[in-house]
């Protein structure tokens, strides 16, 4: 788009939803002109939305998870199992576990992974809390649940390795081939990983 | 993303960007992530732009493109020719045909297309403005440059015969096989309209 044809405030606009993770420059234009084709008090609600959520928004003081409150529901739940830690990358991670219905512990949310790359170092995580919450409150299990590539490995192994001084059992979500695949379009190292892994039948 | 998990108010933020086209819900949640992930300054500059934006940007007096002035840069163009309209849909059609560098008319966004199964009438798009414009000034050409979809099409037969009684000439993009593709992957109605709409070869 160039600037004689559409007033600079549009370009602004389109920036700023290119900013936006997964959005294009074509796709940004698109998202711009809905905004500006939408009634004005939708567009204010969006503004207002977007101020209020990134204003109440803060982290979880035990799990770092994303919430209104000094702690979040699933930090204040008493019916949790508060023994039990799943650390995970990010907040939608906790989303994704909470969906199996299965889990019943608490979290840790990292807010990233080591990523030397992006110059993301421990430091710019939550390890310091994570490490307090092993050390002051009784936990038996880390659960490490970050994503199954090099940089979500990488911090895994790191945590792993400045948990073992505190004596808990340290657990990584197993690997294998998803429900519903098939072998022949899986590819060779999750295959492997899900022969190592495999277990009995009853 | 069930409401225990996260406060409502991001949930308000998924469905702001839930709202934009062409995302879903997996992408708005990321989107609202990135949001609240991002500086508190970066936030607020997003929301003010949106606000910035949906405030001072109208219609061009005249062709209806979406500008921040009485007429918009094209239209106040001394240089273009004033004798030649191309209709689009929508605004980003004209920073489409302007990257082509060829044209030098002016343009008259309709600002949607007919299309009886969203609701959307001529009464809802700017054809009075069309008919208006084409009775008071001096227009030797009208071009009809909305999509090749039915209701692209349908939208400049309905407009082509409301603007038949002013004597302009009425034109249509040529529909034809695209630059770069291959006869074997065009579909058989490009291919016929390729075929009808052939040229001498000089």
């Amino acid at each position: 788009m160039r600037e004689q044809i559409f007033p600079t405030v549009i370009q602004q606009l389109c920036e700023q939803f290119a900013k936006l993770p997964g959005v294009g420059r074509k796709s940004a234009q698109r998202m711009a002109f809905a905004v500006l084709n939408s009634p004005e008090g939708d567009a204010e609600e969006f503004a207002q939305t977007i101020l209020e959520a990134r204003s109440t928004v803060k982290c979880c003081a035990l799990c770092q998870n994303m919430t209104d409150d000094e702690l979040c529901p699933l930090c204040k739940d008493t019916r949790r199992d508060t023994a039990i830690i799943c650390v995970v990358a990010e907040a939608r991670d906790v989303a994704a576990i909470e969906r199996t219905r299965e889990y019943q512990g608490l979290y840790h949310v990292l807010h990233g992974v080591i990523s030397p790359l992006n110059h993301v170092g421990p430091d710019d995580l939550t390890v310091k809390q994570l490490l307090q919450r092993v050390n002051e409150h009784n936990v038996s299990e880390v659960i490490m649940a970050t994503n199954p590539d090099t940089e979500g490995e990488a911090t895994a192994l790191y945590l792993a390795k400045l948990l073992l001084p505190f004596g808990v059992k340290l657990t990584r979500l197993a690997y294998g081939i998803p429900m519903g695949s098939h072998l022949e379009f899986t590819d060779e190292i999750t295959l492997s990983r899900a022969l190592h892994g495999r277990t009995n039948m009853g």
